[in-house]
């Protein structure tokens, strides 16, 4: 619980520091006042917008940006309208490829090279090594079973009565509702409503599909749309109202990830033979089970939400070679591994990931680098959502396999020496 | 809990699918037979290695690879060495900036202008516009309060008396632990050893302070030679160990957060007047607080890690644009948002940011476009990694007044509509 | 994380302890040898065995056991059958009246007298005072919204699409579970049948209705029909199954709580005038509405499921007197407390407790104290668990209010001197 | 997430119930005027006091009350100051015995006879069943590893920096809170002081040991007394300060749990031989091994804290009997079981029990019949807190060796049909 006298003691130097700011801030102050800042939103995409920014921040940071360039042509920043304001460059992600990674999905069928973008040594290892223990065991079987995406606006009323009011008059509209998400999005459509009651605030969760779509701004949207036809209409008005009531799980971990899916929820599992454990992986499926065992409480007692080693990893650099939003990171690696003795010698590994928010159009899977790496493995556009979320579930269990292997043979230190230093 | 009929009927489709999958396993395994995979880590960095994975891609993906090049000579492939294993090329993603910021910090003091790489539109703008809130009610605070990187190795004995018997001799050995520390890193300095014993199973957590690097690998390495030497001298062994019993907190949101650092702990905080709110951001101080106070309980009954908004969204942008572990977004994104109508009608508002795992030196920082992202804002380097910190801090901050702002005047949709879509 | 070294210093004196546990064994083995124990649970509610079990009791402990009497007559004896084994008295827990307290309910409509099972000094008293304050501004609002007990069966397959096979046959014999639910169960209705796919495993939630009695082992027992005639029916079976896969919450705090209901969902408010607040409550609104704000940050880095303050306290005092399952607690007492200024100066208040496992038939409510003291209340018998549960909420409702009074004006430790000691 | 439309449209029949409560609030406005409630809190324990409390309920309930007597002589009721106010009588909760139970710990040595006070069929049955296959496996091991108590008072100041200067004050003052401590109680002693910082927000957690009481009135007014101190002593003052920030995890179930005590950390452990499992559970070790396995997942999936199966069954009764505050079954029944195959044939069992708040003086210990029971086992008075946890810890492993045999075998079902009804 909290820190200890020792360790309070070290951040008492930094609060120190901050005791006499006065004069700091005098000295900010009168240098700089504040004015309108020197960024502006305002021709975000035109090369004169671009250029006046570089120009800007060449001058005061005294640096040349050699490498961060916008290394496109001029007409070719039109493509990022929607993907970025304040337009400076690109930053470049190394980047690797595992593979092949065999895959008997309902929508990923077949052998796959996955593009993973990272600059973190030994990640690419890693995973490579997971994909070769599933290819030689068969492939993995990897299914996405539900999607849905969630807005949830909240009510809040003067009292329980009122709110009532409004509810009863609300669960009746639902083909309404149906109605404007149709007319409001080509792709959105309202599958669920859900209520929560606590005293006077009303919870609404309108849970959509989105097509191929990662779907935020859809949902955001539609929702939006929904919310302002009820408060036109309804006999009873909220006080006040917000489109999100921070319930959705929106860009966090949180344990609806178990109760509900949010995105595509994927389910993907591998026997793996005793000989590829002891020829691949290096280890023995004993020590794997084990070990799966023994972190499985660690986790417990961590208060992690779910069980799992690093789902962040391979989802990070997928997620991010394929031009998905990373901030979903927080959502997305949440879920649970499984590592379990077969009857015949072998380890049964199974990884559920209930949250994945990917999509194969929108968002930035139209730009260029991304564009390519989905297209590497038949990803890009329409009716490849799925695929894609299968293809996650296996990267996720090659990664829980090949880390899993390296901690219980005692492999771990030594793989980050080799491949995570400079020399 | 679960998912509902109607939901499960959906995943039947899927689950149908590979209902009969004999034919395709058979399908693929004749196809295909394991071979070798055709992806070697040999000469990861070569030109050589780099051109045979490139062609090899073409080749089975019919597609160029026009975008994700090298874009890097020969000579500079060397300095991925440590950051990619079976390079293909780069990612980009495409960047903005927001400033300034203005920050009154221990480490951080003066005006920023940051860097953000995403592909999700509205982002950019939004902190932006946080951002000139700030700077115009006069900076934000922001303190970098403690550091400490974790590894938590896992014992097992054959029973808790063994386990006492090897603790009892641990306890007397901090000493040795703090020079084995000395002796393998230039950087860590161990500075703690706390113990959780659940029946036979021995947890130690090693607590580092890393220098300037996030320090995951330092302090597995480190852990590693400890755990060595205790395995080697101890009179009594564990049955098995592990060097990480997933109780670190490693790549995933736990609770810990509130009672323990990870990495580095930072709090944030501001007041803004109620001109600057409804000039800057069109709400009132009222409209924020009470959209703050009735997110928290959404936030509580979603079951998430603390109450925030939308950390992961500025975090990942600059951990992607400097070269940060963008995996650890999982635990980094969590935390506390505060907003309260202060005695003259303004806002207080803070953020704590308990689980920041950065650096300025190692891991993706010295890539060439990181790089110039970290000394715009002068934070490349050695002594460096305290000022990142309180900006990671000043950064979260200004998002949070801007989606906090938007949520509760209702122009959360519109900004999306406006900036989040192709025209 | 864990303790710290100081801390875990302490431990070893205790793991000391046991280092040379041999003697200790071998000294406890020859003294008293494994025999069929001497507490049988034949005859368990005759005198005889009674008589019996006490008089061993009384010889090995060298106690006369004068105030554990089983205090009832012989014939009466019968009346515990169900409800105890191995019986040897009546355990007597001093019980106080709070009240009276008003409620608005939908089932509870009046003024209540409550009364209250603890041996912790102050409870009553804390209770009593935001008892009065209720009543003094005009009574609680307090509404059971949903109800469900659930119980959830796991079952282990091969493989996934063995649990699709399986899944898919059950998924269409819904209403054949509800046949057998009907046959086996006077007053358990099945009201939904939810899904939950991780990897190989499938749990099925199944949600019943139970009338007036909490219901734990009407659906335990309807589940295991229902499960039995799949294993029987199905095409595909499951490797293993259990009835209960630790999933449906069961005697625990889970997170499930703000997502379902278990038991039965009250929600109940109240607005506080400021003049109650200063002359019952002593201290201001905008002390508590700073004090909720404040403990609610409080709870969430605690770690707690929801944020609320002691609804353990008056829960586990009413389960007490009324013959509810005590053990309950563990899930009732979590919800959310709301703690807010009106425009007019008041204070709303509003407590939901989702998890209410409680009745009004079955369980220990026949016993003659409990029976008692549910007649108090008129909520003795069938029709009248909607109408304890309303109770509970108000009662929850009148302990957040005077705890936090007290701990806003400072008097928390005072009252706690003041009733909790012996003078 | 929430409830479904079904769902929602029950709860609309009760919400609809107060549409128009103006009627009903009128009519108990009219008929009962708010005035002084007639439960007076003065002569709590005079025998008038209790005989007009009495009287009047008995008039307004039209009850006899016959069984909720005080059944205790005039001089008698003093006895029950401390322990309850508005005292009416005596709640009695029918009791049994399990044992015995062998227990190899540091402060519980031999066989012990445990009494249980439940109303809750088959629990009594279920944990002896377990203290049989404890007792013919050898005993469990118990150990009472670390005590401590917190009280975490919250202060709120202007700003960070002023909060740094009152932290600064106070990190030299420990010694003085420790003398502190030691004049304002005889038997509170101050182990610990950690700090939180979350913006303008300090949290100061004081961490006593309590001897051999439960102890936390004994914190809270020695807290109160060190706060009050610092008000007047330090040199910055806060705004405004609370005695519990809601952050100790008093009363309800947190994820401190595993990374700090609450009251006392104990840890069990067994080995069952295959035997015994097979003649007194039941069962198998495997399958027994494979059910914890399985139902940890469901736990972990349901968000629960920790993984066990029903922790609060044997505590309550426990507690119950020998007179522990029941409220704290909230937080005491957190938990780790685990369970696992040992080389030779059997099953491993440990539980983890870090919440334990109990005391063998004060609270309701020295009540009659708690007394009593707490002699049975040589628990009552000073110096026998540590026994009493290490006898909890091995209680709780019988008793989930039980459930888990129950459950894994299929016989769940039956014993509750066998014990749990009215015949």
């Amino acid at each position: 619980m909290a820190s200890t006298i020792e360790n309070t003691k070290r951040a008492v130097v930094a609060l120190k520091s901050i005791q006499n700011t006065d004069d700091l801030i005098d000295r900010i102050r009168h240098q700089q006042e504040p004015t309108p800042t020197p960024t502006p939103l305002e021709h975000a995409h035109s090369l004169e917008g671009v250029e006046k920014r570089r120009a800007f921040l060449r001058k005061i940071s005294n640096q040349q940006l050699d490498y961060l360039t916008p290394s496109t042509s001029p007409e070719n920043l039109n493509q990022l309208e929607g993907n970025i304001e304040n337009f400076i460059g690109l930053t470049q992600i190394p980047t690797g490829v595992i593979g092949r990674l065999r895959i008997i999905g309902s929508a990923a069928k077949g052998d796959f090279y996955i593009p993973l973008a990272t600059s973190e040594g030994a990640l690419v290892a890693s995973y490579h090594r997971g994909a070769k223990a599933c290819l030689l065991s068969g492939g993995a079987t990897s299914i996405c079973l539900i999607e849905g995406v969630q807005r949830s606006p909240l009510f809040k009323f003067d009292n329980i009565a009122d709110l009532g009011s409004f509810l009863i008059w609300v669960l009746d509209r639902l083909e309404k509702f149906r109605e404007i998400t149709a007319q409001t999005s080509r792709f959105a459509r309202l599958l669920e409503m859900k209520t929560n009651i606590e005293g006077n605030h009303l919870i609404l969760t309108f849970e959509y599909s989105t097509g191929d779509a990662a779907g935020q701004n859809m949902v955001t949207i539609c929702t939006d749309v929904i919310c302002k036809y009820m408060i036109e209409h309804a006999p009873v008005k909220p006080l006040m109202w917000f489109i999100e009531g921070n319930y959705s799980g929106d860009k966090k971990a949180t344990l609806l990830s178990f109760t509900n899916v949010r995105g595509k929820k994927v389910t993907t599992e591998i026997r793996l033979s005793s000989e590829v454990i002891q020829n691949v992986l290096k280890t023995s499926p004993e020590a794997m089970a084990e070990y799966w065992r023994s972190s499985t409480i660690g986790a417990i007692q961590s208060g992690a939400i779910g069980a799992q080693g690093h789902y962040a990893n391979g989802l990070a650099a997928l997620f991010l070679a394929t031009g998905q939003d990373v901030a979903c990171i927080s959502e997305a690696a949440v879920g649970i591994t499984r590592m379990e003795l077969t009857d015949c010698g072998g380890l049964y590994v199974s990884v559920t990931l209930p949250n994945l928010m990917i999509g194969t159009v929108g968002g930035g899977t139209s730009l260029p680098t991304q564009k390519e790496c989905l297209q590497l493995m038949d990803c890009y556009g329409p009716g490849k959502a799925k695929k894609l979320a299968e293809i996650c579930g296996a990267l996720v269990l090659a990664g829980e396999i090949s880390i899993a292997a390296a901690l219980s043979a005692g492999h771990f230190s030594e793989a980050h020496q080799k491949f995570g230093r400079k020399k």
